[in-house]
């Protein structure tokens, strides 16, 4: 990538993290049945691995909205279209209590498996079935953040603001695509509860039940890092995770050590879209994926 | 699944968990020698491995059983037909002292990768199994959980009165058959000590070794989650695992946790069972699986 | 196995714990180069894997060494035959210190995977490489623990006297061979450092590296189940895994442990074959493996 | 290896150490894009693994820079030929800061995978693409630490004086090659943050989120050890892993807890270097691969 700064802008410029020392967006994706079928549509006759996902839409994923009513807090919710389908009332409620919905993809197949006209038909087929909710999203996170180099421009093709799909900086930055700019925010596996939590043989999604505490550290030495370092704290829980009672108790925990620090702010997706394009200090960047030769990787 | 409350009874209603704020069912895993040989006939011959599971009969089992009776707790062990027909005492002795012996299939092998008429065969020589000991289970656990949608119909269709299979919740519902209502007693990985103490590289069972008081972080975690929530704290113990003497005491030091809350009561599946149908709240659901088009999941 | 005990003995009964509340017996895995060649000869041109055995003998031995030294404790060694080939000077300085020798194969592959003929090799030229150093081993452990049904009669058709290889008890028994009676005394994955500290990617022995307070944590649990039950703390360390010196300072806080209890003494593996044999209260058990029918287990 | 010890030296001698009960190497890899292409250059068309990757240098080694600068500690950074190409203003940055920079292989590759003259060829190009930066590195580190028995020879003709690849000993020793000595600064997985943080699913770079904290633990329970011992604690921390917020105020707190020890000094490779060619009393060692017949292991 080229790196540039936006300093002929004509408003003025102001921290996309104002006063605080760093900034905590919680954002969840709300995947449902999705990870399963992605793995291979014969596995929705395996009735526990379904019932595993089922979760989500009965027990997890409304505590969770009660965990963030008790703090008023607005978050930002990943939504795959397939399960805005199957799911229609569950993810209106989500809108209905103030939150942002953002696009997910379709079927949260991994765009890197994909063929470019599967990853666009994603797009297309994520945003139909958020747009018969009435749902207009301004942000996207790739599938298991498996972003392609064709995806930022295809995010800003249909309308999108912002990715949160890249890991390689831990604030905001702008991408510059054909289509406009699109606002970066960094997430990382860290910063995810399915490296602590997911556990599920057959289809495989992971093999590790960690103590809620354990995920707690993990999350709040980055949390102390991104206040040093004026950064943004990205959290990616999935409802089907993060909605058991213990778990959504542990959400609580991170929630009020948040507030504890007393530097640091809650802010949506959108809302951190909107401050990246205001600071005009943030990095401006274009795509320029890296030339590799045969010659210094032989191996395909 | 669609959902409803049974309202038109006419019974009185009463709460399934009576007054507590969550309710504890220790539930036993009895399986023996069946993991190992449901990887293949052929670790019978592995001296080491087939040791490995005689120690639940020898040791673990009946240390178990110890430590229920010293806190008089009546617990469910779930056993395969195989297990009741190797060792017919030791199963007896299971149900000599009390406790609720439930139908666990007959040779452990995931009903998923199954036929369906093998699948009834499993839950018919499982019964045969357990009768011949004059042992008559009204509750059923699927092996590794993994049922199927014909589970329910199965299990109701052999009289079973209720299953703990589905993770689609954690508390008790009810699931509409052809064949009546069917309680489910939804279980989860992270209340199981597999996750946390399987150890066994060929045939591979697992390849972690955790302190028990790692495993007692994650359970007591989700036990206060439950507390707050209402739900069934429902944890699954291998005596072929948790019988080891440090795995044994951490097994009391969750059931000490437990009376020390104060107010969580243990319940059997059985009671839990009996409970549910009698609680008016709780839903009934019909199982509807999820339609999944090839257009959405090309891959099979 | 059937099971019973020798009541008719004419010695008088004593025993095998005397009136200690555990037993506690060290024991060392002297692998050296054996379990990289184990995995395929043409490892044996991978230098970092070769070095990173190689820390056996060079410190991880005699860092071990060191430790008993320090506390006067006699322990047992497990020496594959290629090792006492490869480094006769390193294994003779073992016995001068005082300490016993056993027999651990001659190559460390798992029995399991060679064929009766190839096992009973792995016994000969193990018996001959011992040999060779005045070394007459009573013990024995199958590398991996991987131990056949053939392996008791082996063990004692070649003189040895007691085994710790299979894992159904927490405490010695007898087993009755065609050549007289082997003392078993079991070991188990969570007594062992491997599942802790192991970490090689290329050969794969193990992908994991933990704190040493956690093994010290999963080995004092065990420990104190130990003394509850009065069974044999058995703890299996590896001197190129155990004998880095952060882990080497942490076997002896294991020992600081074990003798801060007061009611636990140290054994050796041959102290506790002739114990196991005065006391006529253990079992007698005959290796009658289970008979499995293609019925119930149709993979083979 | 043979060993000897170089007593005829005319130098005066001093330990390696001097007076420190033991000395932390800080050391570490700029991989940046290298490990995820040296798994099949296929994977530059992955924009999120190759993100992921270009962290190190836009965050991660810039504030790993800074946390170095508070303690005015130098440090080793093994730096790949491809990295070098790649990003010059960024590898030339870290000598300015007055550090060393080591040979690290040109495409990260690891040398056990390769043909001899490939492995060659990774010396050549390596220290090509060094050499156009004005660097001259006098230390080497193979990839993965896989080095052959091929590599010392190696490094000693391309003019390396060190190496820190092998395993077999935790303080320096001398390799004698027929291009002169090579210092090995023996490295071990158990002081490395890869085991710790690396988790990337495809390509499969590790599947491990551990708290610093953890690590904490782990690095620190081996420093003790190598104050116990007079050992050398050289850790290898990735810019792109112990970079990240949380991380790199981790590897602060190891900074302070070496320096409060009070009794362990900081040195570079290069300073090692030097100083083990001063100790007349390290071993002078050759290398004698072990001779593996196809009796002993018959599987190649």
């Amino acid at each position: 990538m080229t790196t540039s700064t936006k300093s002929n802008s004509t408003t003025p410029n102001t921290s996309w993290r104002g006063d605080s020392a760093a900034i905590a967006c919680l954002t969840f994706a709300v995947d449902a049945e999705t990870p399963v079928l992605a793995a291979g549509r014969r596995y929705s006759s395996n009735a526990m691995a379904m019932s595993h996902q089922s979760y989500d839409m009965r027990r997890g994923l409304p505590r969770l909205l009660g965990i963030l009513d008790e703090f008023s807090i607005r978050s930002t919710f990943f939504v795959p279209g397939f399960v805005a389908e199957m799911h229609p009332d569950a993810v209106s409620s989500i809108a209905e209590k103030g939150h942002e919905i953002a696009h997910h993809s379709y079927s949260h197949r991994p765009s890197t498996g994909l063929t470019p006209s599967q990853e666009r038909e994603e797009f297309e087929r994520g945003m139909e079935a958020l747009s018969a909710l009435d749902i207009h999203p301004v942000g996207y996170r790739a599938p298991m953040w498996a972003a392609t180099w064709d995806t930022a421009e295809l995010a800003t093709e249909f309308g999108l603001k912002y990715d949160t799909s890249l890991m390689d900086d831990d604030r905001p930055y702008v991408i510059s695509t054909g289509n406009g700019p699109l606002v970066e925010l960094p997430p990382h596996w860290s910063l995810d509860d399915w490296e602590q939590y997911a556990y599920l043989p057959e289809p495989h999604l992971g093999n590790v039940i960690e103590p809620p505490e354990k995920a707690l550290s993990v999350w709040t030495a980055e949390l102390d890092g991104m206040r040093e370092w004026g950064g943004l704290f990205q959290l990616t829980a999935h409802s089907f995770l993060s909605g058991r009672p213990g778990r959504a108790q542990n959400l609580r925990k991170l929630i009020e050590t948040v507030l504890d620090r007393g530097d640091v702010e809650f802010r949506t997706g959108e809302e951190l879209c909107a401050a990246a394009l205001r600071d005009h200090s943030l990095d401006w960047r274009k795509q320029e994926p890296l030339e590799v030769s045969a010659s210094a990787y032989p191996i395909w």
